[in-house]
């Protein structure tokens, strides 16, 4: 793709093309050569988007929350754009079936623009893709990008390295949804969400989460406050809101914002570059890995010794 | 560490002292340059494990089917080690509550050695630590290794690569479970568990799982079996290791087997090389890559183009 193309795009995409950004969203999640141009011609339009990232577990109601958000900043005004990762595999490809649905509740409104993405195989995870996508709809002119993925660990702490403000979305009735999501979470949630508050167990849930916060220290940074909520009935959306627009605001008056946005490009670059480097040696040696795997299987080698032959 | 001291931790480790083996997955857990030792220690006595992994979301019950394959492998006479990884921030450092509690159940048999591990930062994951833990495990003798995860998408699938058979474990009444499990497990599931299977739903979460298997297509291959079991009780146990002796034997009339740890191999060389380009990316031109970052995070440059800066 010539330069020029791309930039076409672009400024198609920023007058509302659902498909010219479609098509843009399309390349960089193929990971095509075409996504250089894509990304050259992204670059000078970026910045503008506040991203904010939601995760947790599957059943606690992300995309519900998500949704009323979506409400939200579009009664504010604003272009909305939701990016939804799924752990999916080349074998099931595509969206999770809940997402269609999705799609159709906003399927009128030209202010919002909902994808699903899969997160790629073995060590690409959220780390290439989505922040390509993220840069993409970010330039096309969307005030406010949603990032939802599930699931604990990896993809939670790759989440909060993509957005300005996380949401950590809990739930009562997941059994040990409080102790296991616990790994983690304290560092990367911004904001919590205790969602189906009108459920048992969800003074529980809040009960633990202040437990658990009482122990962090938090000292000069962001507390990070807990919202209950039921995005079924809308209970509690507003004070949602309220506490993303404090968490901006406190963002940018502690120089927090930029220091993020540089943190994540940090990433983005060191992820490229590693990726090319990867790409290099699953290349030309593929046969001399093979061999030295071999080696490693059968316990001639140690992987270390094999690793150093590699680079040698 | 000299080589002669890894020797000699392995060796001890072979002869069943549990310090010695602790000191040597701690030595792997924390990747200091001594892991280089360890690991030439541990190669010519690393091959022997049968390594199972299981996985599945948070709340299905794998620890308590990890047990019962724990107590089933005793009574065959074999060593058994578990390790546990958990998608573990530093913040909360260490192992989940619950693992505390599931050591002292096999804290008086020296044949059963139990490990949490936390699964490290951003771009390591399970890729590091886990299989030069699992090697160490092997090397010291213990005839069945169970790798244990929490969590969807990036986990399971790194799980998959380092086991010879892998469970998938389910339960009913998590929500959207099976729908949302979907994604990946088709193509890393070697045996599914429906655990609970006393509970209200189980039914449907096997009807659910078999409609998603006929889809797929195992030609030639192993098609993975659906068990239903009651850990709780008991229930089901029995089935599951006739399934694995199964899938065991598969793997070795195939040929499987050695394929798949010559995979593991490549993929663990491949994840050593790559992070010591990391390494390298990350030290001497740390300043250069800020700078690039400072440079993308405004919009002067795009971030493919800045890692070709950083690479050339």
């Amino acid at each position: 793709m010539q330069d020029r193309e791309a930039d076409r795009l672009v400024a198609a995409a920023q007058d509302g093309d659902a498909r010219s950004l479609a098509r843009l969203i399309s390349i960089v999640e193929r990971g095509e050569t075409d996504i250089r141009a894509v990304m050259r011609a992204a670059a000078p339009h970026a910045g503008g988007a506040r991203v904010i990232g939601l995760t947790g577990s599957p059943g606690v109601g992300k995309s519900t929350v998500t949704d009323r958000l979506v409400r939200a900043f579009r009664d504010q005004g604003h272009r909305v754009a939701v990016l939804a990762v799924d752990p999916t595999s080349p074998f099931t490809g595509g969206a999770l079936l809940g997402d269609r649905v999705r799609m159709s509740a906003h399927a009128t409104d030209p202010g919002v623009f909902i994808r699903s993405m899969a997160s790629r195989g073995h060590l690409g995870g959220l780390s290439q893709a989505a922040p390509a996508a993220l840069r993409v709809l970010d330039a096309a002119g969307f005030g406010v990008v949603c990032v939802e993925t599930v699931g604990v660990g990896q993809a939670e702490v790759e989440i909060a390295g993509l957005a300005d403000s996380t949401l950590v979305v809990m739930a009562p009735g997941l059994g040990d949804s409080v102790q296991t999501a616990k790994a983690g979470i304290l560092e990367i949630a911004d904001i919590f969400v205790v969602n189906k508050s009108d459920r048992p167990g969800a003074h529980e849930v809040v009960r633990d989460l202040r437990a658990m916060l009482a122990l962090a220290n938090y000292e000069g940074a962001w507390k990070p406050p807990i919202v209950s909520a039921s995005a079924a009935t809308g209970d509690g959306i507003e004070e949602l809101t309220g506490k993303l627009d404090a968490h901006w605001e406190w963002l940018g008056s502690s120089g927090v914002r930029t220091e993020r946005r540089v943190a994540r490009a940090r990433g983005e670059v060191a992820a490229i570059a590693v990726a090319e480097i990867r790409r290099r040696i699953g290349g030309a040696p593929e046969r001399r890995l093979d061999d030295l795997a071999a080696q490693v299987a059968s316990g001639k080698l140690d992987p270390y010794s094999a690793a150093d032959d590699l680079l040698a």
